[in-house]
């Protein structure tokens, strides 16, 4: 699998920077969908059982319509697909696909780990499929060798993963928090495991940033300047802005000083912008799209005015 | 969802150590299934594109059919049915379905992990579901309100989820034992955290233990010695035995002086015991049957002589 492109040698890194200059901002709308959340239209009638999935399926390929001008990638939240079982998985690979003909860069936000072998599995079933996305996410408790199997796949295909450093939720200090005896607190001790991984024969892309990336929540900006130092060669996949509380100025503190090295995610902020009063006097299809051109320019803006 | 057996209080971790009881010996063989090493039948011809599927559905139904009169349990490693898409993870549960009408306790080794609300969402996908294993393997780097979704749908629909403590790959320790400013290392904060966890409200079964175990591998005894202090209600899933390299004596580590605490698997040393010299002169089905049945009594022994 993996086309004639990436076989060249072209890196996931440099696609996602190059598309991230083209759109004008380091901006990644995440597709969260809960049927409970969409649209009315999306929800109206006598639903037989496999309805929702449907109108999951139809949300989200509109939204990948009204974004894909607007923000340069999507990330894909496997386990809203994964609840409708071996049809929503289905839809999470169509989806994949939809949005990469759109022109959008493609992050599987699947956080799968395992030993070696298994996430060799995984890495053949997230990255290396003709449907499969740019990049996804690796959860990094098992070290370097359940992490090793999603790099060869992505040296090999042209693709990138994103390793759990900093995660945003509110309880990731009691185990991401657990300080050494140096001072030096768990998700740094994974930063540095991240750079040195990174840093392999292959890794690196024209741009100096490596296809190993790294999640880090927005919702702890000193931290990040903090990894911003341990990782220079990581991209920062930045969740947390928008509904889990995050402000812009908070999520540049992922990128270094010249603007670059990071790339902010918003979920239900965008997806479910038609609920929100600020958007509410909008058609639901008009209140994406500003709420995606917002949450962009709001992006561009803090990561310019550092 | 859920049976009304769940409903009425019926904890999966008494469900397991029932059936371990019934069967003789604590241990789970874990459907790892690999289209390349099947047995010789499963690969003949020229196969059509969607043959591997085909051959690994036919193999591990014929699996679970030769070691449900052995053992107790199988653990379904998703990463082996996704690798080949949405028709993989319908094989997947298709196989939970197959393995407990079977009268086995079925593990789905899925190790999913995210934030809260994501969680959920995995959560009702793999534990909640009419085909759903009765537990599921969690990462814990998220903390508390990671795990708390997968330990609400354990508790309402009578299933059980381990966390994963102590892995058993080579590198397990990059990370793992990363050392605290007490001596403490993250494996056994995170091993405190479970235990907690698992002391909730609702969540200890009759016979004393939580339905929130704990992944701890058998390739480290001296450590799983200390766990099983510090994790007195958890029962331990053991990986490690045999293609990994820890002998029944290391699994033994794990368990409490009654005999009780544990549930020891072993994957490819059975799954493709017709590839060992030991087992070479019996035709497949029974050399796994054998291998099964020696790898059961192997545990029982040694967790009998502790």
């Amino acid at each position: 699998m993996g086309n004639e492109e990436n076989r060249l040698g072209d890196h996931f890194v440099d696609r996602l920077l190059a598309v991230i200059d083209d759109k004008g901002s380091p901006v990644c709308v995440g597709l969260d969908p809960v049927y409970e959340r969409l649209p009315g239209e999306y929800r109206r009638g006598n639903a037989p059982e496999d309805e929702p999935l449907r109108a999951v399926e139809d949300f989200c390929d509109e939204v990948i319509r009204i974004v894909s001008p607007v923000v340069p990638a999507v990330k894909l939240q496997s386990a809203y697909f994964e609840r409708y079982g071996a049809d929503g998985v289905q839809a999470y690979f169509d989806m994949a696909h939809a949005a990469r003909d759109a022109g959008l860069i493609v992050i599987g936000d699947v956080k799968r780990n395992d030993i070696g072998p298994t996430a060799g599995a995984y890495a053949a079933a997230h990255l290396a499929g003709p449907d499969a996305p740019d990049a996804v996410t690796v959860n990094g408790y098992f070290g370097a060798d359940g992490i090793a199997p999603f790099v060869e796949v992505a040296r090999r295909e042209g693709k990138g993963l994103f390793v759990l450093v900093r995660t945003s939720n509110p309880s990731a200090g009691t185990v991401q928090d657990f300080a050494g005896a140096d001072g030096r607190k768990l998700y740094e001790h994974v930063a540095a495991l991240v750079a040195a991984i990174g840093d392999g024969e292959g890794l690196i892309g024209r741009g100096g940033y490596s296809c190993v990336g790294a999640v880090v929540g927005a919702t702890y900006p000193e931290e990040a300047r903090r990894l911003r130092e341990i990782m220079p060669h990581q991209v920062f996949l930045v969740p947390g802005y928008g509904a889990q509380g995050a402000t812009a100025a908070d999520c540049a503190a992922a990128f270094k000083g010249d603007g670059s090295g990071a790339i902010v995610n918003a979920s239900r902020s965008v997806l479910y912008a038609f609920a929100d009063r600020k958007y509410a006097h909008l058609d639901w299809r008009k209140a994406v799209e500003q709420a995606a051109r917002d949450f962009a320019s709001d992006i561009a803006a803090a990561v310019r005015g550092r």
